[in-house]
């Protein structure tokens, strides 16, 4: 049975485990400094399809059948996946879903997407409703940049606090510690618990500015779950966020600092991973997919080997609509985040 | 704790409780055969707000305030909101949770959105991660013809196969059967398991008939349950179908016949409940709204009173893009079920 804690924390009594995860990238991406860790990296960025949202869908799906795959299970085996991406209506985890023909609940929280995910399925997974689940989350540059900002065929300048959304998709899956599936890829990673973020809005109307935009949600829930389960933030090996990039994380420090937590020195954030100062992408990296990939192939692993022994994973979506900006209004955001350890037993 | 059965369903041991909900309607809905029912019947469907965006995520947050409000609670005595509409980015359901200021777990399943919420909800209730959470959906109609289709001040005629859609928001708030909270709506209504829809595509690609599009996931689904359960559908008071309208509930009883099972006597439609054959709406209601608010103020009354002691409630969405419906992709479709029952203790 699950506990809730405080006022957005919970715990997971039974501790499911992570037990395999797949990514796909992009050709930047697979060029930045963790290239190499990436399972699948596809050079054209449209994987030889009609348009960018197929390929971003075929490489969500891709995702989760890959990481089935490294343990010899099949879409059939999962009693669930859990999807979202960036697209309108979700277009690519609903059509990769409509391929993998597995039961579907489909879940919208922009760049936080993956840690959602993890969240709700770590949840159903402690209360006994799957033997065996997938969390995935895709984005992709193309198909963000013409429908959150410009058509790219315009050139258009990035700003200096931009962001690159990464072209990228994230699977990983999830079972009870007891599951007896053979050729786990990881055997000792476990989610133990997490924070649920609430929506935060500090007022940002600059959608060139997602880092700004999202500090304020991943303060409010790093320091709720900090207070939830009466830790300091050296409780942990590392407090990583998603893609809040370059200038986000200086605000979250100071916006921690206000909040009497000092995260500076734990800290690292997958947006100021993905890409070297040489690739010339300002911020950093964005997208659900940032997170998602740099967790199934750079973070997890660094768990599994003990190199990290305990983590609070958190990834933050600013929910942004070019609709509502339009019409005047600011980008709210939310950061969900999940405690994941090395189990030690 | 939980329970799977068969490939997509599962089994609620504690069977958490309905103990409130709350609708709010526009004026069209409010002088349909259902009208005298809604909580709110809102005659100017801006609210007086800026946009008919602003307007429903206003709805949607003040059906959940509404629901709570009953009750003497506040949105700061939630665990968590679960989410969804039809706008991209859901920004119906973000803005609102912004608002109510409680951890927020977003959605999208489309019109499928408050069965989704249901289902997650029910389950982390029962997995003992909430002491009280609130589902909640909404749609409008000229927020969605404008996304989906064309500008209304076009004036576009409808085609004979269309559903209108339903300007509405309904919330429902769980808590686990034992919680002691006074002055509950609801004393008998609780869910006891439900059946995690998979995404269907038939090839329709005719945005003007999402009943036919949602018919073939709504099939899959009853059926699916059916099976997993090993029940006939007589089993239940009623099969409760979203949005499918008059074509698309045809098309249902088809396609469930050749599958083996005959629903017609026990099946009834919130798309064909919403509105009268005077007001003009072709094939009838559709959009989060519909089957939400109807749930909300129609249904589990009846389901409190004892009219139905069991029913099976399945919203159906579709998952339809213009984005993918242009670059040639057919509309695909989901659908979720949640049995609802009578406490018979």
């Amino acid at each position: 049975m699950g506990k809730r804690i405080g006022t957005q924390s919970y715990l997971l009594d039974s501790k499911p485990a992570i037990i395999s995860a797949a990514s796909f990238v992009g050709d930047k991406e697979g060029k930045g400094p963790l290239g190499n860790k990436f399972d699948v990296i596809c050079r054209d960025d449209t994987l030889g399809l009609d348009s960018w949202e197929q390929a971003e869908s075929r490489m969500l799906e891709s995702a989760v059948r890959l990481a089935l795959a490294k343990m010899g299970k099949k879409p059939s085996d999962l009693d669930v996946v859990l999807g979202g991406d960036l697209l309108n209506q979700i277009i690519s985890a609903g059509y990769a879903a409509r391929e993998l023909k597995s039961p579907f609940l489909g879940l919208y929280g922009a760049c936080s997407t993956i840690a959602e995910g993890l969240s709700v399925g770590a949840m159903l997974s402690d209360g006994g409703f799957s033997a065996l689940l997938a969390c995935s989350a895709s984005s992709h540059f193309s198909s963000a940049e013409r429908q959150f900002r410009y058509p790219l065929e315009m050139g258009t300048q990035a700003t200096p606090t931009a962001q690159r959304t990464v072209t990228g998709a994230g699977a990983i899956v999830i079972a009870p510690q007891s599951s007896c599936i053979k050729n786990k890829v990881f055997h000792n990673v476990i989610i133990s618990g997490g924070t649920i973020g609430r929506v935060i809005d500090y007022g940002i109307t600059d959608a060139s500015n997602m880092g700004a935009a999202m500090a304020p949600a991943a303060a409010d829930t790093i320091c709720a779950h900090l207070k939830d389960n009466t830790l300091t933030p050296n409780y942990y090996d590392a407090i990583i966020t998603g893609d809040l990039g370059i200038f986000g994380s200086e605000m979250l420090y100071e916006l921690c600092k206000m909040k009497g937590a000092e995260i500076e020195s734990v800290h690292v954030d997958c947006g100021k991973l993905m890409f070297s100062q040489e690739q010339n992408v300002n911020c950093g990296g964005s997208g659900c997919g940032c997170s998602a990939t740099i967790l199934c192939s750079h973070i997890l692993p660094m768990v599994e080997s003990g190199e990290y022994s305990r983590i609070l994973f958190m990834a933050t979506g600013a929910l942004m609509s070019p609709i509502s900006t339009l019409q005047g209004e600011s980008i709210p955001s939310i950061a969900h985040a999940v405690v994941i350890e090395r189990n030690m037993l």
